[in-house]
């Protein structure tokens, strides 16, 4: 996904939502105090033009976001392998979405507490409503980082091989591996109290984009 | 994935080995020349100790990497949502690999070749081989990097909730939903010759870790 030809388009504020949207997780890029670039790994939620993040006051990487710098929020979806009949034109299709910004630390405790909602309900919508609500201890405990969606952009690669022209005269198999997220049967815990069932929206999880089928 | 309890693992080699292999892509994050941090998703393979990256010699990520400073590669594998009866405990199952050094631009045709039959087969196991391979004109411009993993390190998440043990006489359910990767039909090409057959690793493709599941 290097941008190796320069076909890639760029696209509006739906496509960015509906990324972001679909997206489970992003891949977040600090400096680190050192000057060196770090890539972690967290879980993102939108709401309207504000990107949440969050994670405990100790963590290295929350931390690092209270200086002022920049950072750079990133969110890919894997479409398909796109597979040429040269080696060189092999690619992917993808959707993904880089947003740059300086955070923002949330301090109010309200706009804390639906960030928390927010997150919940991106990761499986109607959780936050069936779950033991965060205390006031709880949110005091967690760092919300807000970032705007102001420098943000997308770019999507969709389609089959673009092959050299004489390249189509090969009899080689040419064409694109579909690859999609899918959730599996879910497993209950240990210590369920007896009587308590899956809900619906955990029973039957999927996301916006994802095929129906269950693994 | 925000580390909020000192409860992930480090692991060794051979983990980071797998993580890195069962990967189809990585999001590589580098020092922008304006020095902020940006995180670009690309398609990367490993060959013993080296991390592969490749692209177009024109393209800002690569051409970045050019300067000598140290650039961060990070993979993530996410296995499942943990569903907690508090919000608060909501987590994610993972596995990730972060690999921090400076990148070394390959200038050997001999080495930028066998790394680029690494990222070929990396991603379709056997298409090196079925492939109109790479003429001596595409290794020239193509621009390989390698990085050396001696500074890797991988973090894996694999259980259930962790709640508070009040919340455990809560009648609400909790457990984890498994999340996976998994391929569809391939398409094939519209201009495909007469007769070209989908080729068995392409018909059947999947990836170790990955569920038999199609979909």
């Amino acid at each position: 996904m290097v941008q190796r030809l320069p076909e890639r388009a760029e696209y509006g504020r739906d496509t960015i939502n509906s990324i972001l949207d679909e997206a489970l997780i992003c891949h977040v890029g600090i400096t680190s105090p050192d000057g060196y670039p770090v890539v972690i790994p967290t879980i993102h939620a939108r709401s309207g033009d504000t990107l949440y993040l969050h994670g405990s006051p100790a963590s290295r990487l929350l931390r690092s976001m209270k200086t002022g710098d920049e950072i750079c929020v990133t969110v890919t979806l894997l479409d398909g392998l796109v597979v040429a009949r040269s080696a060189f034109h092999n690619s992917m299709n993808y959707r993904s979405v880089v947003v740059i910004g300086v955070p923002r630390v949330v301090d109010s405790p309200a706009e804390k507490l639906a960030a928390l909602e927010t997150v919940t309900d991106h990761v499986i919508p109607g959780r936050w409503a069936q779950s033991r609500l965060v205390t006031d201890k709880e949110i005091k405990g967690t760092l919300v980082i807000a970032l705007e969606l102001n420098e943000a952009s997308a770019k999507v690669r969709g389609h089959g091989a673009v092959d050299d022209e004489a390249d189509y005269d090969e009899p080689i198999w040419s064409g694109v591996i579909p690859i999609a997220t899918v959730s599996g049967a879910p497993v209950s815990d240990d210590r369920l109290l007896p009587g308590v069932e899956t809900p619906e929206n955990i029973a039957t999880y999927t996301r916006p984009g994802w095929p129906k089928t269950r693994y």
